[in-house]
C-alpha cells in the first residue's frame, strides 16, 4: 500500500482543508476529529506521510507520542475528563478510515459511553469552542 | 495518585509474578494479556514506575513506543492480522485495571470484533503458545 496523498489528513497539513487545530509543532500538528465518538475527541497526526504504525521511522513516531501525551493533557483538563483513552488504528480491518497515521484522544469519564460506531459529524461552531478550550487548557 | 507498587505489572517487572513475555529491552516488557480481548492480545510496559500517560517522562513514553512499534510488527505478523489496534487507558473511567502504564496491541480482522468488556482468562499453554508465536515472528 502507497500513502495516498488525497487523505483529508494530508490535505489539513497542505493547507487545502481546514481543521480545527489545538496544537503544532514541527513534527506534529493536533486538530478536533469532526466525527466526534466523544466530547473533546481530538486528533494528533505526524506532518511525515505515514499511513500507519508501521509506515512511519520510530524517531517520528517518539514525536507523534511526545505531542500525544502533550495534548491529552489539555484535553483532560479542557474537558474536566477523569481519564482519558489513546487509540491508534492500524488497517481498515482495525477501524481505520483516513489513511494517514493518527492517534486518537478520547476523554472518559464514569458513566458515558463512546459511540464506537455510530459516528456522525458535529456541528463545526461547537468544534471551534471546544479547540478554543483546548488551547486555552494547554497554556 | 501514587504508584502503587502492589499491582502485577510491578509484579512481573521485579520477578515475582510470571508472564509469557514476548520482548524485552532496558526500558520496556510486552506479554502477552491474560484476559486477551482478541487471540494475540499483547501488552507493552514500561520499567520505569508510571501509573498512566500523565505519570511518565516523555523520553520514557518515546522508548515505550517504540517497543510498541516494534512488538506490534511481530504480533500482526504472527497472527496473519489485517490491521492492528493500539490503545491506552488512562484511569478506571478509561477502562485502566492495572494501574501501570501499558499500551495493548491488538489484532485486528476483518469479520472479528473483539470483546469490549467481557474479558476471561486464557488458558496458560495457549498464552504460552502464542508468546512462542510473537517471538518468532520478531526474530
Amino acid at each position: 500500500m502507497a500513502y495516498d496523498t488525497r487523505n483529508v489528513f494530508a490535505k489539513i497539513l497542505r493547507g487545502d482543508a481546514t481543521a480545527h487545530v489545538v496544537y503544532e509543532d514541527d513534527h506534529s500538528v493536533a486538530f478536533m476529529d469532526i466525527m466526534p465518538q466523544v466530547e473533546g475527541h481530538t486528533l494528533v497526526v505526524p506532518r511525515a506521510a505515514a499511513e500507519d504504525l508501521f509506515d512511519i521511522q520510530p524517531d517520528s513516531l517518539a514525536h507523534l507520542i511526545r505531542a500525544t501525551q502533550y495534548v491529552a493533557r489539555g484535553v483532560k483538563k479542557a474537558f474536566d475528563a477523569h481519564g482519558v483513552m489513546i487509540a491508534q488504528l492500524s488497517g481498515a480491518a482495525a477501524g481505520q478510515t483516513v489513511f494517514h497515521l493518527h492517534f486518537h484522544i478520547l476523554p472518559r469519564n464514569h458513566g458515558i459511553e463512546f459511540k464506537l460506531h455510530a459516528r456522525e459529524p458535529a456541528d463545526a461552531a461547537l468544534l471551534a469552542a471546544h479547540a478554543a478550550r483546548v488551547r486555552a487548557a494547554l497554556t
